[in-house]
């Protein structure tokens, strides 16, 4: 059995002013050329006009600029993105978790789990440990030693938290993710590597999101810094030492190197690369693939990388980038010749 | 004890035109220059064309064009390559899972697991889960609610199948894999992210490979799809709402961002990139690390990025990119300013 | 209770020469402008000149030429950072895992488990796998068939490692490495793709370190091989029949594909991608996000790509690179229509 509302009880959750049948039932969402008379869609792309003056659903979430082209009740917003983002999380399935420690899971006698907390089949977690009120520790993951799950925190599935990581509230981590692993501290023996122990931890703040198979690795001395609010995609590096700023999003296989401080309010597209010691500022915005070798202090885009073309077209171009320095030698010759060339035609013809 | 086949027996398995000695037994397979009078090589190359005059292999799987420069029986073929696939698989270790649940797994009770099933150590399966005939799921892998696992797919060890997660018959899902966590799906309030909930989930169609440590998110509102055949190697990303068409084969590391639609029979090779909502045609072929932004809507090959070169000459060419707009243009004008000059000349020199 | 050493001890155990008071106890280290008087740091980088001569630490390693502006007491060294990694390790918590198999544990009754090792809660080891003295299975990690896991290694938690894997002493696994996966092996047929069975294995040297969520996969034929010493930081991927020599570094997101020669005492930075089939050097150093698609014969420092730079300059720029062949053969024709120019200039002027 699916959740149901009445288009008020959506617009009054959801903050949108509603438009049309107050109650009028919805049981779900759809997109604007699929959704049927019992579903909630949204418009928030000009590209999809057509399918706005078209939809059959019950009513479309949409800003008041757009109303004249929508055939339905509608739920009225500046920023019918974010709450569409409402919407779905009322039709999102409710979490059945009952409270409690599974028999399989396997706590440390030193641990201490609050009573509203859940601690999943195979879970295993180590002494000193706080796993707050409301906490989720998901099948299969592994717990060290003090690590605090603060308040609401959830762990989906084959989640690792090593020994001293704290999580501050309403975290989310997705599963396989590993945070607290070892950075990657090598003092070099004569060709011989030796490692530096990593004796930091690693601090997210509220409202955190890990995703699955992402790595944040502790630091080295102290510890690495996930502010509140940061959304981190799958697939993602985070290296020893790293600071990240509130409500930055970086989406998926991007690797932050050690010791870069990067601002608040910054989104990191996918496959970004940013080397280590350096500092963005807030408001930076990387595109994807983009390698970041140096400090960004201004706000705004960044851009860097030769995009896929025809193969025929690349070979034939690519290997000129190495002679670019001499392309821009000639042809600076070229011009001080043909001014030179020019002036003595000017005087012949004089 | 290994296996070991007569020639003729590898022969019909196989699919090849056995010349030799069909009751030659042989426990193995090896490298032209390595193999010994009880193993079976393979020829695909001209490279190695030495190798095989000189093999002391028991047979070697080759084109009949190559006939002439073999020393030993031989496995006649057209595919080379494809009869050494079905050789080495004649030699696989047998697996020896006894079907049935371990006494550490934790099943729930309304969960379906056929009886000729294997479920390992340590694995936990949700509530609603079907686990169908011949399936296998291996230590400590987590499976979710409502996820349905076809006849004969496995799931070596530590996957995670998210909830209402689909795969179908005979798919092959390698060690830390984890399909169906949420897509990364965020609406921007005045600067703190909202969740935009993940609503839809993903479905694997049949034969499909999944590696190590790669992710594949549910879909928004809809699935991602992954349809019959697909082969994705280790630490892939696969974003929501993604559909990649039949017989599509990518190798690791690259990134899949959401909705994108890559046509069947594509391959995308190590490290490429693809950003989202764009749509790659049947037969499209992208080499290595390159960064995809456009749809490609012609089978061919696409390419893109700088090559590694010694560091002094990249130093020294890389920084006139940022030239180049206004090397094009002063070169223009040179053109320009040089026909001129051709004219003048020609008058005064009339 | 940490950790307290007196400097002399210090000095003894990390291979410095004290100069300064041998009795003073040190409980700890830190950076050099927040250390207090029971802490040591360490100094490495002209840049924090400063923060040396105004430092409150008991000690600070060094370079015996930096001694005059040390206000305290000196460990003095050639290699600073290196006395540096062994004193953190003097200070990283000691482990407290007791030897034995923990009860949640599955282990096959044909595994031989040393008497003096470890193997944590939810760990599951199958048939013929033998775990040599002072080794260490952490929480819920799996281990195939007839692996060994050499003497005093440890896998931290959830890591993987499949049939027949072997790994040397000492070696440092991070959690959610998967080693011993399929390598990517596929044969077409008329469209489709058939596997090719992956019967080597993985054999890890001594002392190798391997970062959290990277994969190493198994060879197709032989092992692949990974020599003593090496350290693979996270998030990185190691093809089939790859081998990578003494003492190699590689940082986080790297991928290298199959069958590629890696030499010793390399260094590959973060994001690097190495294609197939190719060999580097030994003192090959290569930097980040580069693509290396060739055999790099020669030692030396290499690097590709295209660094991030202001969206608007990138897109005025990069588009020219399509153009770059074009160029060159303008700029080649403009010096010749020039040279004959100038020649006629010479002629019409005489």
């Amino acid at each position: 059995m699916s959740a149901s509302f009445t288009l008020a009880e959506i617009a009054e959750r959801c903050g949108a002013e509603l438009q049309g049948d107050a109650s009028c039932r919805v049981f779900g969402v759809e997109a604007l050329n699929r959704a049927g008379a019992d579903q909630i869609s949204f418009f928030n792309n000009a590209k999809y006009r057509k399918f706005l003056r078209e939809t059959r659903a019950a009513a479309v979430i949409l800003h008041p600029s757009d109303a004249a082209d929508c055939p339905c009740n509608m739920l009225l917003t500046d920023n019918p993105y974010l709450v569409w983002a409402r919407v779905t999380n009322c039709f999102a399935p409710a979490s059945n978790q009952e409270a409690g420690i599974h028999a399989t899971a396997v706590v440390d006698p030193d641990a201490r789990i609050d009573a509203s907390a859940t601690v999943a089949a195979g879970a295993v977690i180590g002494a000193g440990a706080v796993i707050e009120a409301d906490a989720y520790v998901g099948p299969n993951c592994v717990i060290g030693q003090d690590v605090v799950l603060g308040q609401g925190s959830q762990l989906l599935a084959s989640v690792v938290l090593m020994d001293r990581v704290r999580l501050g509230k309403s975290c989310l981590i997705h599963p396989g993710a590993v945070i607290g692993s070892d950075g990657f501290g090598l003092a070099n023996d004569q060709g011989r590597w030796e490692k530096v122990a990593q004796l930091g931890s690693v601090v997210l703040g509220d409202n955190v999101e890990v995703g699955a198979n992402t790595t944040i690795d502790r630091g080295a001395i102290h510890d690495t810094l996930i502010h509140n609010g940061v959304k981190l995609d799958n697939q993602i590096q985070v290296a020893h030492n790293v600071e990240i700023g509130e409500n930055t999003a970086i989406a998926a296989c991007t690797g932050i190197s050690g010791s870069t401080r990067i601002g608040s309010g910054c989104t990191l597209a996918g496959g970004v690369g940013v080397v280590g010691h350096i500092e963005l500022a807030d408001n930076v915005h990387v595109s994807g693939a983009s390698v970041v070798s140096r400090s960004l202090r201004e706000p705004g885009v960044y851009t860097g990388g030769v995009l896929a073309m025809p193969h025929k077209v690349w070979q034939k171009n690519i290997a000129r980038i190495k002679q670019l320095d001499s392309m821009a030698r000639r042809l600076k010759a070229l011009e001080k010749a043909l001014a030179q060339l020019q002036g003595e035609q000017e005087n012949s013809t004089e």
